[in-house]
């Protein structure tokens, strides 16, 4: 989103409405979106056939859709592939590593209720939220380009 | 859902992984649910028209079949309306009130990265976050039935 757009007033013409959660939604309600963002924060994968492999069986079509919307919305930035100039490398922006605390408590809240193949350590490291997201975001200022 | 098929081995037979971030979408990845639980949480409202009338224009239908979701994966409870014994109210359970971080920071990050109409004060006493929390999970307990 441009500097411009995010100056007029709220809520935006196109928006349902000026709420957090729903301008939230917007970008990221569906079933795909935080998954893409989660192989780009959890798993270090980078490349589309990578996300398109990750596991749920995302199809072409949406993966498409859905980093072009991404990359809208700033939360990753797109570079050509240093290994294959057709290709491009995704990475997370500053506000698209803002979303781990919002990963992080979905992973809790899923490990907690639901049956998931969630490795225990790596909740009870999520559990420690300060030092989980601190430690995260510096591995991600080290992979800065 | 029932606790013998909280029992099962993961992956589940019907979902595409076991994730923890990917079940909890199974449930919540779309454009209402989310506001749904938002308007029990924050809004306090209780009863279908409310949740119809809550801004955003959910569709009476899409509405009718979050409801149903939600109550089988054990986020809602519903029970007649004492005030009108053909309709119901609806209530976040345990697990429901539990989803409270992940909103919270939803919030947070929809605040510090978009144009909302977020209430500054809100925002501020969301990022007390432990204290927040207490505090809702504290007026949820005093709601109980």
């Amino acid at each position: 989103m441009s500097k411009s757009a995010k100056k007029r007033p709220t809520p935006d013409g196109d928006r349902r409405s000026g709420c957090p959660i729903s301008i939230a939604l917007e970008l990221f309600g569906d079933r795909w979106t935080l998954l893409i963002v989660r192989d780009l924060m959890f798993k270090g994968l980078k490349r589309f056939g990578e996300f398109a492999e990750a596991g749920e069986g995302i199809a072409s079509n949406v993966l498409t859709d859905r980093l072009a919307r991404l990359e809208a919305a700033g939360v990753i930035t797109r570079a050509p592939d240093p290994d294959d100039a057709r290709m491009f490398i995704y990475r997370l922006t500053s506000k698209g590593m803002d979303l781990a605390p919002v990963l992080v408590e979905i992973v809790l809240w899923s490990a907690r209720h639901e049956r998931t193949d969630a490795p225990p350590a790596q909740v009870r490291a999520m559990t420690q939220r300060e030092a989980f997201l601190a430690r995260m975001r510096r591995d991600w200022e080290q992979e800065e380009p």
